[in-house]
């Protein structure tokens, strides 16, 4: 369920380069009476009992008799663990959900075309000629941003997104439920007032980092991604096939760079 | 962007009854070029950058212009706030993305049929007669998953799911890093093993409670859920509709029970 990157580790001062485990995170394609109907990020392992629990929530099945075949299958003879594919037949009487879109548009190298997944490309590069953004921005702007927080003190239920530049500034933090959410609503405002792509600027999140939430940020063109928690390895991959700077656990003393840690320009 | 419901509070061995800020949740159905494309669970608030920034990460919005027109919608003109559609024309050239199905199947009172947005309903009773849980159940179950969670240690990244029971036991731990995807590992295995519905069985994850959470708690027919962090409002609305126990932030001193809090038996 784990995977190991090498990550650069920032703390006051000093970089090291370190070996580091990421939960893995890679697509699965779930196929009922022969159609494909969804395809859901998710860490390999106990595949049948995914779509097993999917269709449950999903489409009605309550019994296991109601399943009446399943098969994981996997695009690689050789790699007989990587299972890609739950193909599933229901009992007769028990109608399979609608098909959902697939996750988004364009191709990208780190998906496997057999899901149907793939990444939005970015439309021009994400930062300028010599970009860099000091150490000391990234451990902290998570900090900055939680503290225009407003709900989550209250609460602690809400996940939060905003924008911040090299140079410090934090602005529009928006504040919801969904991770992926908060995410939209600060890409919304900045598309609304004509600031897109966001070319030399940092996307700040509160949470874990996914491959859904870097394909966001390359959609809206970020030159990085700052986020409180860890990313996965799908977000980790498709990070560095773009040059999108990625740091997770920035948390005031220390930080791991886990994709473009050249773009960080001093130790702070 | 909260709020507030009755709450009992659980602490060591007495029990108190506050008012608690509870995050909002409520679906908002985005409609583009005069066709449903999706309905999201979202905290209410700056919906048209929600739907703007959905747009650029799904339909290659890229620019201000791209959008010609956008309208925040209400189903009763009386409470203005209460935005539950919006509605999107995109610049001639741009092809809006295929619609997804909804969340899922049979109705619920909660929700509102405007967004199409419903619960699948338990098949039976969730516990048996005069059942009730001991608060130290409560407040142990969640250390005694994460004690079990093998790799979260590791990464910092996976979220898990599991099932208590009211002695205590717990059983079935699945990691994912997605929330949802775990709960879903969690019940397949159940299904497949012939033990649904989970009736006098508990739900335990490690996150957040949200709508789609208290959904699968109720096709799995479990009787409650404990989680280790907040729920949202739906949630907890979802939850009283069907008497399920739903209790939040349970962190080994205390917790608190956002429904059916009759089922705890004792104050431990």
């Amino acid at each position: 369920m784990t995977t190991r990157r090498r990550v650069t580790r920032v703390t006051g001062a000093t970089k090291a380069d370190v070996v580091d485990d990421i939960a893995r995170e890679s697509p699965l394609a779930l196929a009922v009476n022969g159609v494909h109907l969804v395809t859901t990020m998710r860490t390999p392992g106990h595949d049948l009992e995914l779509a097993a629990g999917w269709l449950v929530a999903e489409a009605g099945v309550r019994a296991a008799a109601d399943i009446v075949a399943m098969k994981a299958l996997t695009a690689d003879p050789d790699r007989p663990d990587d299972v890609d594919t739950v193909q599933v037949s229901l009992a007769e009487g028990l109608a399979a959900p609608e098909p959902r879109a697939v996750l988004t548009s364009s191709a990208c190298g780190v998906c496997s075309s057999r899901q149907g997944v793939s990444a939005a490309k970015p439309a021009g590069p994400l930062h300028s000629p010599g970009w860099s953004v000091a150490a000391r921005t990234l451990l902290d702007s998570p900090a900055a941003m939680l503290a225009r927080q407003r709900t989550f003190e209250r609460t602690g239920g809400l996940h939060a997104a905003a924008i911040a530049a090299a140079d410090g500034t934090v602005a529009g933090v928006r504040e919801d439920v969904g991770r992926h959410n908060a995410v939209d609503k600060v890409v919304g405002r900045c598309l609304l007032d004509g600031r897109l792509p966001l070319t030399d600027r940092l996307l700040l999140v509160s949470g874990r980092v996914s491959f859904e939430i870097v394909q966001k940020a390359l959609a809206a063109g970020a030159a990085g991604i700052v986020a409180v928690s860890a990313p996965s390895s799908l977000a980790v991959d498709l990070a560095r096939e773009h040059g999108l700077l990625l740091v997770g656990f920035s948390r005031g003393s220390s930080l791991n760079a886990y994709a473009s840690p050249e773009l960080i320009g001093d130790p702070g």
